[in-house]
């Protein structure tokens, strides 16, 4: 699980022989469930069984026909091996199952269907002001003729309501094959975006109010931030229409024609969740425009202050300069005002109104308000 | 209905099962109204009820061979799965109809084919200043053999003029198919638009306006709410086009071969709506542009007042400041202007002519206009 | 005919019955021109009248095997659906002739082609210093076996040449069929794009010298109202070569294979009208960082010299504060410079080394050009 | 030859006749050269002669099955039509032929192939300091079973080398056939780009150096001509690619399997020609930004520095305003410090005290450099 | 090896013959590397020499079917025609080895397969504080039914690991044919650039870090050359993709069935990098926002700081500019402030008032922070 998701993620050294398993050195040790049902009448309920090695999975009981095979950790290259070994999986989807980082993809082998997809990863713990950046992480399934193996790293939120649904009295789920069970897995972790998405919503109007009002030194990191976070999105569910349009499209013995009607719900929700993340990256975008403007509308407010304040003050500051001049007041001509009886209340008159006529003129301008001075 | 239909909808929560109906927590309690019409000569005026329940639907006239039933307010699932079992509609179809906030598809079941579209929704009561953003409510559309059913929030401004056609006498839409009515209420549908747009369009001008003579500190807002209204647009009706186009092109028994004439005419307005709202955005987009060079233009303005204002008085201060200074005039070399018989003339003559030289380099430049000082 | 070309036009009201005819406002009352001509050797000269009914229009000579009809002015439905009744026009078509925004198409009906283009509109008479945004109108043709109809509002500057051809004598286009007389007209109200755009030409070289020399504050909304008029030559050319390959590719009894080699040309011609909007598009656009950038450099233009002039004023003006200050000359220590017999040319000398200094400091950072104080 | 490239060319007025041939007004007179080869192996060396007039050309000799007729200098119609109808050329070839601004396009007639190209245009004799604009020129060929024409205003440079490659003795090309010979042409116009867009990439890089080091006025005038010239070349080498891919693709009885084996690497080249277009014109898109953010860093460095001064030197100048203050010192309590016996001393150390603050708060700000006051 | 890698290469003179050999002036002697091996039981262990050669090349031994013939630098005209004529190797693809800057593409030939990849080139040997430019380098593979031949300036680092794997024992890459071992070289080709892009990734974000914390006068300069090296991997990657779908797609007796297996797992790689790459440009791009937002920022800082400083000085300066004029004290009515008592401190709390206003108000502006004067 890698952490920033739009950096090259840890892999095996390139020129790697094909097929080489190269964990993650952060990945968890596996754990392994086993969940098998059937749809026959004398099926009975699920039998769930936690196992601590690929070995321990108990036999297929003869009335159960499918097995859920569910894998959560990927730390250990010789459990990946076993299963692969055990369910008969080509080595390049093992490799791809070990390699956390793939791109959503579908691939058929002889014996199985090999979907990849890309889940929203769980928002880390620790508690922070900043929205979290969106993470997503791999969840890989290998469906064959009566099983059904996940691999993840900590997608059990994706998976919980589905194994709720499938242990659960009276679900269509038990009545069906591996594929529908698939397309349920498939069809949670896409509707797990939603939430995810919901955030990023809120997260983009909580940005317009600050940007359009008070926008601050930290606004662009946050749209930056917010706009790779649905890049990260983007990259995550775009291929994941290409996957669920090839599995409703392609001839597959994995998949049943009844389980593809229900794929095109799937896909609808992925062309739903294409237009959102669509729709706020125009949004995000359009938030830099607002900043800036709202920079330049801040600073033609701080010139506006300087100039008025400055373009009063300075043609008064040169009249009481002008009688502050030490001309010799021996000559009659030397500033005569300043031996006038009413010479000061005639240089505050001029001061007044020369203050008067700039303010008359900023209003005319509109660079004041209506209440003058 | 969702408010600001650009973040994701309420809907079922995920992992729920598919065909699971989740109403929206505000959705109207359901009406329905149902009017039964026939193309034969015998069939006669069309009728029409409007019944509490489902279960008072009246058997269809054995003269009348068409039914429209028309559900407003989606609040009950109760409702929605007692028509559902009636008219026989699949399960994931009543889920779409439910969740309210679906993309324009059509789907084809075995017994009915299944419209979603998005219309322009009615704007709020609520008078403000600013001009309201652009919703879209969900249509449903279920078209069988003999009967449409439509599903809605509150689309009865849409619905309305087809129901008027219908009940008025001799409209050619009574003698034609379930099918026609359909496409009628789907043209209306997108016809709604081209007002709203036009809204839209006098807003675009009332902007353009604005942002070229006197921007605003809101105008920024205005502009990047009126792309979100187009956004909110174009996401409704691109995937429009679509449906439009797959129900003129694919083979359906539900869609005879004389309506699908009339669906290219359907298929022209979508294209011109969707050539309206890209035009639209190109210029919002163009919009902004001219705010940031307005901002822009309006900085150089104060900044040429500060500039002519105080490059004019910084060296008169200055002179004033130099005669002000009091150096002892006991030495003859000490400022002998400050004892001459015209020592303030020409200390002011010295001034005008600095002010005087600043005006026409001013000028020459082009910064103040051509009257002069 | 509407004004501004991209806000929605005035169309039937929403939900109204298709097939309805509405004639804008503001539409003239039509003139009806009818030229019979034939490509057999009696044919003779072409016969021209003017009629002021449909009804009057004469039985087609028998020499005369093709008919063309001109309407001018679609201000009168009546006229409107007496020609569709004579020519048998599907109603649909005469609804789309009728509300004259429609995008360019053409389609197939039984009996005839039914072809939209839009073509340069005159330029309005007003003659004012700003260029005129470019509009365009509705050109519909219909083209049967025997006979094109033409209908729109003001296109006679585009049909002029085409009926100049056919009337004079030797013209190859009289031995041809109805075909051959669309392509003519197609062909000549594409040909009308080239020198409006030409004159767009003329002004994006203007405003370039205008942008890069001497950005005026009109400046940014001469480009905008560009931009708005190329995005109109756009929404009309851009589904213009849809159509236009269409009638080549498309099989039609209504144009032969002689004619097709012909629309090539005219195929190629839309080509490069989209070539050139597509240059001027992209040069507009640029043309905006040119703003941009021009407005930026006069701000710092104008931020040096308000620099430049303070910075050294400001340090000057403080030093004749200081002299200007009344510390008591009693004490020897308080400001012995004033009563040097040389204080003043001191202080004069101090001031010029000050303002020297920064002179060349500012000479060093490049702000003042090589000619020194 | 248009000048700029980018502008609607001269033409045909519009709605004159197809076919008719309208040559620029600034055309030159034609001057025809023949040159006849053949591959068999008594073929010989090749006869070239230059003709006066098209009836000068001598008949194909026996020994020779090739023949190449290059016209250079499209200003006399005459001389158009009189090899139109010596080679049977088609009315819409040559009208293409003379109208010297077609886009390039391959297209069959029934007796040979017409292929339009654009080929770089030689520079303009006069030297500048500027770079000056690309601009194209359009070659026509027609290549039939024995024959090769080309015609162009001034592509001397283009042809030079396959003319040469055919005289001199061993060269492959005269073995095969005049499809070959054609090839080796458009192979020869092609290449003449790398040149030119190498020039480009060298004007690309000076700009990079003086728009990050030391941006200029003329800077964005230079970037602006610079994607002008870039979109020239695309603009030409674009729709080159369709006709070289239409080559290699369309079966024609004029292009042999041999020679499309030699497109296959001319479409190659073509394809690398795009890529380096579409590069530099990011890299030019990316000047722009780079631009607006150097004057954006020269306009806060210009700041700066009037903030500094303006800041240290306001309050000094107030402190020396306070004590030039004439109140009287009759009070003891006006201004005792201006009798005070280091009063000067006082009210100097005081502003440095000032100052000294200033410029450590400014260090610390960072605004000014390590070396302090 | 070209150095920029995104301006015009060195080439060819336009108009040489096709099939001109043509060696770069600074490639290398060429070194020649022959490693035979075989997948039958008997064929014991690879056979490496080292040749000076082309004539030096062993023949195959007999119990070895495969022959790997690596080229090292390209600077030898006449090895590469030796080599060209022992292989049978086309005049058009040696002319394309020789010229180091083709776009990858994969060209059938009748006796063997022509790939062209670009490969990450080492970075130069020259430390310096700079992040070095991505530059890529041409590989070519002629892939035959027994050899595969490669050619390239410095890609050792490329091919050890798979010269090491075919070496070393029990590896499946001796048991499977020439294909797989050309797959096994482009895979390590194209994972080569991971480590290469996860560099481009740490300097992205230290990028990130810079303009948002502390933009400096040369952070335009780097995330622009970034921004070239994306553009320099992406020009190499993206017709990579194609290339390795060709050869999945292509029926071409040099590729089996197994090894396009293993090509799938390759193009799934390809379609990563360009994942990233567009990932990274878009980023890159996005810190062109955050430059100019951050640059906005702090001229907004620095006038605060100047208007606040000059907003509240200039007004006192005028006060002391006021008292400090020399009206005559004789009349009354001049200044009797001067000669109040407490003239003096009612002068310096009318400054402390008028200081303490403008503080106030710029407070409530927002443009001081909390703690006040």
């Amino acid at each position: 699980m890698n952490v920033t998701d739009d950096r090259p993620p840890h892999r095996a050294p390139a020129g790697a022989a094909p097929g080489t398993i190269t964990v993650a050195p952060d990945a968890a040790q596996p754990r392994i469930e086993v969940i098998s049902y059937g749809s026959a009448a004398e099926a009975g309920a699920p039998a769930r069984v936690e196992v601590a090695s690929i070995r321990d999975i108990p036999e297929l009981p003869p009335q159960h026909g499918i097995r859920w095979v569910n894998v959560t950790g990927l730390g250990d290259e010789d459990v990946l091996r076993d299963i692969g070994e055990r369910f008969e999986i080509h080595e390049l989807a093992l490799e791809d199952i070990a390699g956390t980082s793939q791109r959503p993809k579908v691939e058929s082998y002889g014996n199985f269907l090999f979907i990849v997809a890309r889940v929203p990863a769980p928002a880390p713990e620790v508690q922070s002001a900043d929205v979290p950046p969106l993470r997503t992480e791999q969840l890989a399934l290998c469906v064959g003729r009566d099983f059904v193996i996940t691999f993840h790293e900590s997608a059990a939120a994706v998976l919980a309501p589905v194994r709720r649904r499938l242990l659960a009295g009276g679900s269509t789920m038990r009545k069906r094959g591996p594929d529908y069970l698939a397309y349920a897995i498939l069809d949670s972790g896409i509707d797990a975006y939603f939430p995810v998405l919901e955030n990023c919503g809120e997260h983009v109007e909580e940005l317009e109010a600050e940007v359009i009002d008070a926008p601050t030194a930290g606004s662009i990191g946050a749209i930056h931030s917010l706009k790779r976070s649905l890049l990260t999105a983007r990259r995550a569910v775009w291929p994941l229409r290409e996957v669920v349009n090839s599995l409703i499209r392609d001839e597959s013995p994995f998949m049943s024609r009844q389980t593809r009607v229900f794929l095109r719900d799937c896909y609808d929700h992925v062309a739903e969740l294409l237009d959102i993340i669509e729709t706020y990256r125009e949004v995000a975008t359009g938030l830099v425009d607002i900043l800036l403007s709202s920079q330049s509308n801040r600073m033609n407010e701080i010139m506006k202050v300087l100039t008025i304040i400055a373009t009063i003050f300075i043609p008064l500051s040169w009249l009481t300069g002008l009688y502050g001049m030490n001309f010799d007041p021996a000559s009659p001509w030397n500033m005569p005002e300043l031996s006038w009886r009413f010479g000061y209340f005639y240089a505050l008159g001029l001061m007044l109104a020369v203050a008067g006529l700039m303010v008359i003129w900023f209003r005319r301008k509109g660079w004041i308000g209506g209440s003058g001075k």
